[in-house]
């Protein structure tokens, strides 16, 4: 255990890099994926579950957790880790992403930004100083400057003042970070919609800052994937190559592959939780939508080789039952398989990276998926 | 194990009794609660999650099953126990009372019952020898004949009639059921309203049947609990004393204790889970509401004495944040609390029956639940 908070490379294999980020509470293997508590609950799954697919990080969000059951209160509860049961590190948004999302009626100032709660309706205030107080209050081990994070496609000039706009609330939330405990980070977030120009000056600036890692956000956010690849490539050789980079809100098993390849350590996702909750799993074989009535019959689990309960111990009949039915149960399994699903991919990434073979696997595990699923079972 | 139905009393108090029933799928220790399992999933648990709350049979709904997915299917692929992960004993009910309460447009002729299913309008039959085959499909290792209950309170003719039904129905289950393998057990069940004289008669005939068990149908049906125990009373010195005696679909856990305290060996019911479902929890404390706003700054635990992780484990504020924002882990928490609590509450009936003190355990139970929930938190 470490009192501060480091990142240290252990290989590289051309852009991908694995290591771990230290913190006092505990080791982040690197590339890491972060499950998603949005209110501070990995919705359908036991703390204990999550850490045991391999999580090593939570990520929560300040915008909800701050409306339920509000940032004071979990503090004076002894913090967000000890509130929903998970010990380890969690990272926390700056819950400006779901204020410009979810909220009503919200206005965005140089101060920051007002917006009415979609929970009850009340007004509230967030600045990237109230921000950085509540993330503090939560305990969170990884913070978020605040941002404005504008929707793709969007003209160059909103992009621009998005981007200006973030980097001044860089500079606050960095000052105002400044009260927290040893051991903490802050990370600044790279804006700059599709504009190469906009956000090479965004990193460049946030690396003058020198934050303790960098976040990329306003991505995923409605492009294709190859803006958003070529967004990664314009943006990673203006960061400094020994901080952590975070590719905020992605995404698909593709998405985490082609990241990973362009030198990102950490994402966040709902993916693997929203879908498992909407009957899709994620599996080396691809996606397999378990709605489909082809598995009504099937006495195959969704793989039988899987260490984890959820993808070895259920067949895809059963799956498919539980569905049909809207037994909890079936989100609760196919969200553990997910979950389970994504960490096994950032494992296999992680040694491959060690190993020198990033490439092959790959290959090797987008080959899986085209092959598509076993073969349509026949009774 | 052994390859026959077998049921021993291994102490008596009173009227109470503890013992075993034997099956070739394993003993289950009475008096035993039984959780419902209603489409295949006990709601919101892994089954072995069921298991360690010290379950030795769950009951699943011949009703529910044979709309969704079919008991042909479920046959098909390996019976209900491998279907849902489920090793050990399933109790079957005949599917009658849902047919009863939940289907449209149904029909009763001395023949069975035709009746159109809830979930797709299609019109289906079920007689005593199809219900039976259905339990036997789905590889029920206690199944119930088919039977007509009818609500409280209803004209004592009606009462009578539809005894004498059940009776003749019963008679139709068993010769039906003799085309099942060795080891499984068929359930008579006694019907005739809260006419004591009705009872008495039904549980001769079925008496003179000989059936390995019998079931007690027909109460928890809206009358109040003197009612029921009263019928209780009544049935019991008719019944051999050497087969185990089910209370259909009952109930509160002080409903538990005074049957027991009647003579009663098994026990289903939703309360437990659907309870948890409801933000309800059952503890040694009494009933526990953590939809109340007073627990929203309460960092107790529901028990922290207790070796279930859902009621130690998690604040009262976080269960009670969980709930509002209707959040799965909510229900979770209390459901495995619930069926927790309730197979504590059984272990000590057997415990105490087998010391010799079930008057004394009834006694400090009530005495815990009527003291009320621990002491307001004070912050």
């Amino acid at each position: 255990m470490t009192d501060s908070f480091s990142f240290q490379i252990t290989a590289t294999d051309g852009t991908a890099r694995t290591g771990a980020i230290f913190t006092p509470r505990g080791e982040i293997r690197t590339p890491a994926f972060m499950p998603v508590g949005t209110a501070a609950t990995v919705k359908g799954m036991y703390p204990e579950q999550v850490r045991a697919t391999g999580a090593d990080i939570l990520l929560g969000n300040t915008y909800h957790l701050m409306l339920r059951p509000g940032a004071e209160r979990i503090a004076k509860l002894g913090g967000l880790h000890k509130f929903m049961g998970w010990e380890r590190p969690i990272l926390t948004d700056s819950g400006g992403f779901q204020v410009m999302s979810l909220s009503g009626l919200r206005k965005i100032t140089e101060e920051g930004v007002t917006f009415r709660s979609h929970v009850d309706g009340a007004m509230h205030a967030m600045s990237p100083e109230r921000s950085v107080e509540i993330q503090g209050l939560l305990g969170a081990d990884i913070q978020m400057q605040l941002d404005e994070c504008v929707r793709l496609p969007c003209e160059d000039a909103e992009a621009e003042r998005a981007m200006r706009l973030s980097l001044r609330w860089a500079e606050r939330s960095k000052t105002a970070f400044e009260l927290q405990p040893k051991g903490r980070a802050l990370f600044g977030i790279v804006q700059g919609g599709a504009v190469p120009r906009l956000r090479v000056e965004s990193a460049r600036a946030l690396a003058d800052m020198d934050f303790p890692g960098y976040s990329i956000g306003g991505l995923a956010v409605g492009e294709p994937q190859e803006v958003m690849l070529a967004m990664i490539e314009t943006v990673e050789p203006h960061l400094p190559a020994a901080k952590p980079r975070y590719l905020m809100g992605v995404g698909t098993p593709d998405d985490l592959l082609e990241a990973v390849g362009r030198g990102i350590d950490m994402f966040d996702c709902v993916m693997p939780t929203r879908s498992g909750r909407h009957a899709l799993a994620f599996t080396r074989f691809g996606k397999v939508n378990l709605k489909n009535a082809r598995h009504q019959d099937d006495p195959r689990p969704l793989d039988e080789t899987s260490d984890c309960p959820a993808l070895r111990d259920y067949s895809r009949a059963y799956l498919h039952h539980l569905i049909r039915c809207e037994e909890m149960l079936g989100s609760m399994l196919l969200t553990w398989a997910n979950l389970h699903y994504y960490q096994d991919l950032m494992r296999g990434m992680r040694a491959a990276i060690a190993a020198g073979t990033f490439a092959d696997f790959k290959a090797a595990t987008k080959e899986g998926w085209a092959r598509g699923d076993i073969a349509p079972y026949a009774a």
